[in-house]
């Protein structure tokens, strides 16, 4: 086996046949980890002035392990997507969302070296790497099967998305109107009563805005008593999807091992 | 074609054969959430006063839209109810659901030529432009087929909101008995007490008002844990509905796709 | 027709034949709702002050229709239960739930003519007239799914109740065990850090209370989260059974209306 | 029979077929109900002082009490499982869950006599006391099919724990770097974002801490709706667990059914 193969099987998140591909996937992933948990540790003050340096040794050989994957990852592209052209499955590679994280993660580092850039966009580009973390469970079957459900239930969310969005414009603008006059404070705008009305609609009532007037408060309980649909609503369609796919994945198991199905007409299988 | 039948073309949502039909569709879209974006940043004092002008010139060019729109649609209602008689078509769509929202997103402009009203008044009539929304996406299959499940647990929900009312207003006039002495001022009367219980089924809790008493407290924990069960019923309801709803029309699309069975390499019917 | 099976019928809300019918159950109905709004406005102190005799004759206006109501359905219990001797009937209506809530709502009123009280216990005690509320929507069929739904699911609800009980009193001492030395006032007890605890695992959230520790915001943390899955329990359960009884009650009406089902070994129908 | 077995079948929670059997057990339920009310009341200031002869008796009784339950539970140990040999029976129960909960609820009271220990740390460890609440229901049928619901839902609530916690860690990191120059002190690290995150993705919202800036509170709103969405994903997974669970069960036993069928009024079998 070549030697461009191997080193493909080791970053190859598919397949941990031996011990080695093993040790490169959670060699990787505890990187990722240390990673977040650095970026955690580096906002306490206190704890950033006294390891500084330490921070930056992390800093700097997961940059070099990151970006070593990244080379390697557009290096061995053509065997990850086979049935494309060399250069053509490199550029598949760079441009699909697992190649943009992975480059989003590195670039920042090297970015100050090239052009003049604000440390302050630095810092916020820095969280990208936090984007990794995506890759941690990406062959679990229950993500697969919560991602099913999210897609077969696409136009369903869309739609609560809009009633949601219709519900909060509507109560936002009435409570601006209504309580403009007597808190022109906080309900100054009818942004600050969007605040309002998405504090209200998802039940979080942080408490720093809500009506005093009697006519406001009747609203909020409106607003706040069909908070509960709007949370039955998307459960319902969730519920019934995972019922369905469940279902669907039971029946397909049971057909596909029943028989295979012929058309009369052409002979070939009409499931494939 | 008539011109008459090519301008209802053009205004009638269900069919955007040609480009025009799509332009004056996306052109009628775009138009309302534009009407909406200004209204929300009217209500900002210092954008209302830089761009007072530009809204104005916004409102004007709306209000002759949306009234030429109106107009049309009257005009071209006998296409659009072919059924009955056209002065009848012309007053179905006038007191339609629809029909209803079109003029009232219009009327408040003209309202001050013709008769002396409030600019208050005038201020709140113009939020039935928001009304109009609702027209964004009316032909969506996912919205018939939620309103469809709202139509099919209608008396259930009723009941719903029954049992909520029945448990708002005794836990309101308990904890109003119970907190009035401690808390004269929070639980003035049982208005005040009900603002609380609302807050507290739902579980927005903004912290405005809340119980100090021992038995108070005890009956608000209850209160809340109820509030528990409240959202469990209506999403069981909503959930049960949803399954049955996508199950019949399964079986609907079956039953149809029964009778004749394509071969999806050959073309020809299996069955035959 | 004896004149006591004629007001029987008049007062039976099973049976709306004719008109007379009809305006004794709605004339009840909107007396309850009146009761209920007068309870309401009477709390608000500068509203009863002007309406203080307006108050006073429907109380007793409400107090002389409902004693009536009560001994009608004393004297026509025979008729309700026709299958028991007439005075065991007559035991039976005033030992039911609601012939205990009829008499609750009227008794508070007689006592004080009777008996030396304190006016706050009658207070009190007039709240039970809130109870007539559940009599309004006493024969809707949803009602009656639902609290089949109730009764189907009553040992995993209690099960659920169980879990919740034990979260509560755990995390409750935790925390007191963790904040009590931090914040000796707000939580002075575990009375207090319960108080804490269930306004967290409902998701309430007043903010009159609240871990200010590193150790006890992450166990608050912990305990909001597994909120979410107490929400999900009773809502899974209710949801579950929902369908159960729908898909029970189709089966029912479609195999009772396929054909019997008899014993070959007794001749007798199984399903009965 | 012989004492021990005698013995055995008194504390044996699965067999409660005389008096002394359900006598025992009711017993020791009271006493584990009795302990957490003492350790609640205990909390309250004034009436520790007051009672704390009666709790130190409470609680010599209650260690008396469990520490033969649990010498009793050793010694029967090879009559539970019998299937293993004596001495591996009693190592079974004494490393197994119950096993643990029981010797963890007595060993705190001996710990002092034999080593020198802080007394904070023995406050602590006698909340173990709490677990004990855990052997209440063990025998439940709903809590059974609730634990097998959660053990067939594993690796999907997992899943969602983990899409959680990315939520969390991502909105934390994101809001720190938001907030943290208009609120150095609310949003001093990622610690207290992440505290703001979960309040808010759980609805909770306390009050304690939240968005001021402009663009931090549209983050917050996200974050919220989001909240509906985690909220949705766990009960759509627990509900069809749930509906699958109970058509399995009821499945079998239509199965086991099958097999012999008896008519209710005879007695015989039908299929015969």
């Amino acid at each position: 086996m070549k030697i461009r193969q191997q080193i493909y099987n080791l970053i190859d998140e598919n397949q941990n046949n031996n011990k080695a591909d093993a040790f490169v996937h959670y060699f990787i992933s505890a990187l990722i980890i240390i990673n977040v948990i650095a970026l955690f540790l580096e906002s306490y003050e206190n704890i950033n002035t006294k390891y500084k340096t330490l921070f930056w040794y992390i800093e700097i050989f997961s940059i070099i392990i990151f970006s070593i994957e990244y080379l390697i990852r557009i290096w061995t592209a053509d065997l990850e997507y086979k049935d494309v052209k060399p250069y053509k499955a490199r550029l598949k590679y760079i441009f699909s969302f697992m190649g943009i994280i992975d480059l989003l993660s590195v670039v920042p580092f090297y970015l100050p070296y090239f052009i003049k850039i604000d440390l302050r966009v630095i810092r916020v580009l820095r969280l990208f790497r936090l984007l990794r973390l995506l890759k941690l469970n990406r062959h679990s079957n229950s993500l697969k099967l919560i991602l099913q459900v999210f897609k077969r239930t696409k136009s369903d969310i869309l739609i609560t998305v809009f009633i949601v969005s219709l519900l909060l414009i509507l109560s936002a603008t009435l409570m601006y109107n209504i309580e403009n006059a007597a808190q022109p404070e906080a309900f100054a705008n009818i942004g600050e009563a969007l605040w309002w009305a998405v504090a209200t609609l998802t039940t979080v009532g942080y408490g720093d805005i809500y009506p005093i007037t009697g006519i406001g408060k009747i609203l909020s309980g409106v607003i706040a008593l069909l908070g509960i649909g709007i949370v039955a609503l998307p459960t319902g369609i969730i519920s019934s999807a995972y019922i369905e796919e469940i279902q669907y994945n039971r029946e397909k198991t049971k057909k596909s091992s029943e028989e295979q199905c012929l058309c009369p007409h052409c002979g070939k299988d009409i499931k494939k």
